[in-house]
């Protein structure tokens, strides 16, 4: 099946989790329409694509628990734009060229909504149809990539190197952390959810490390190309702020080695699992990971 | 045993418990920093004491497991005050007389300790040595009642409390959320560490509840008559900033008498449980409850 195909026919369904979720379970009129504003923001939804593709890929089939706990990594996902794009943080107006939640609902609604979406994606997460067993791994798992060795601590990390120049290697600690744990969870989520061992789920992971460099590297070679309205976020700000990026530390010629080799190396995986697990089909997963290096 | 010799018995184990998780498991050194900051802030415990308490009334023994769901509700009261502080919500400079978090670490920071602390205590729920199901249980309850029917709803409906006058009925649609339901948590909590079955749960919330209102009751009469010497943080300012209050609404009188009676409701569905568990020993609690009366 083409991604195409696929995203069209599950990322509604999993939009509509999120949204039915949310308003079944916000007791604030103000709160859930903040929430539900950025969800709606849209976004290309990898982290949900890559989940529902790992399932696919180990031939299970994508049922409501699928796409709950797509939903649940989504939220996350969007919880750490909205704080991301705060004045105290990146102070950002635009969000794939909408006003960011806190342009619209003021900066209290917006740090509140963050917290709700955060809360909310444990909530979910808690109340699926699955196991215990698995549901306590999917919810820990979430906690660790998300929280203070995970996401949190590469945004802490991020604001501190906005005042001080980054080695190419605090440079990687960020990027590891910010954008790639999220990716790492969604793998892994998607191979507990294939009722996969500890060994299969190994070689998920080292592809989700891949595929985390690879998204920011890419991320980093757009803000110097790409213009605001292409990307729908103001453009060339990380480079004006001084801020540490790929290009700027190795230059744009290794940048873009770097992304082909973090995309190979990504493949390369998948091919082993391929060989290791006969009933494993990596095809969804290498057109996801196309869409990273176009 | 008295409250004092209890608190002084217990509360530092469930410190201990915060900053080793915190140290061991953040892979920042500001934001872990930041972290232990506030939670070194200080403050009555008030929600730890209630677990442990209700754990004792039922004559079970207290363990580390039970320092631990202890920790992980303090850490959620802990991130509610961080971002409750910041310039966007309260603007408050002074909490437990220190200067707020973000007045030390700057917003972006406080931002992202809050953050992190919310999804710490998901973490250290969820890698406690309890059996599943109880795990489960502590975990999906901490999420709805923090969250966006719980307290982040409470926090929403109180940021609009600012801008317009409130009613008696949505004062105590935020002060049920913002301050009850953490502290219903914490009894449910502790019925579910004793492993009491549902209906005595169900006494346990009422007298949450009635504990939760007194709680905020008694705190807007300290913004009264309270110097900001003794509060540790400024005081009067919710009158002068035209913020609702039990006094502002139904006069000084009034708000005394409706603190005595909530402070007499939570004593005596105490007294109902004595009568209906027999190995129930409501002293302790009646001790919690008489400081919210002082």
């Amino acid at each position: 099946m083409k991604m195409t195909d696929f995203s069209m026919i599950h990322l509604p369904a999993v939009e509509k989790e999120i949204v039915s979720f949310l308003s079944e379970y916000t007791s604030d009129e103000s709160l859930k329409e903040s929430m539900i504003y950025s969800i709606h923001a849209g976004g290309k939804r990898i982290r949900p694509l890559l989940i529902l593709s790992t399932v696919t890929a180990f031939n299970e089939k994508i049922d409501r628990t699928t796409y709950q706990v797509a939903a649940a990594l989504e939220m996350v996902h969007t919880y750490s734009l909205i704080h991301d794009d705060l004045p105290a943080m990146d102070n950002d107006d635009l969000r794939r060229g909408k006003p960011t939640n806190h342009k619209v609902y003021g900066e209290a609604l917006a740090i509140l909504a963050g917290d709700g979406l955060l809360t909310s994606a444990f909530q979910l997460l808690s109340m699926t149809r699955l196991d215990d067993s698995p549901k306590l791994l999917l919810l820990q798992q979430l906690a660790i990539n998300a929280g203070t060795q995970g996401m949190v601590a590469g945004q802490a990390a991020d604001v501190k190197g906005e005042t001080q120049q980054l080695s190419l290697e605090e440079l990687k600690f960020i990027h590891e952390r910010k954008t790639g744990r999220l990716m790492h969870y969604a793998l892994l989520a998607g191979g507990i959810l294939a009722n996969q061992p500890e060994e299969v789920l190994t070689y998920l992971q080292k592809i989700a490390n891949h595929l985390g460099l690879a998204f920011q590297i890419r991320d980093d070679l757009f803000d110097i190309v790409s213009t605001t309205e292409t990307l729908g976020k103001t453009v060339g700000k990380d480079a004006k702020m001084g801020k540490a990026t790929y290009p700027q530390l190795i230059g744009l010629k290794e940048t873009k080695m770097a992304l082909k080799h973090e995309i190979a190396a990504a493949n390369t995986v998948i091919d082993q699992l391929e060989k290791t697990v006969c009933s494993f089909d990596g095809e969804l997963l290498r057109q996801v990971i196309q869409q990273f290096g176009a």
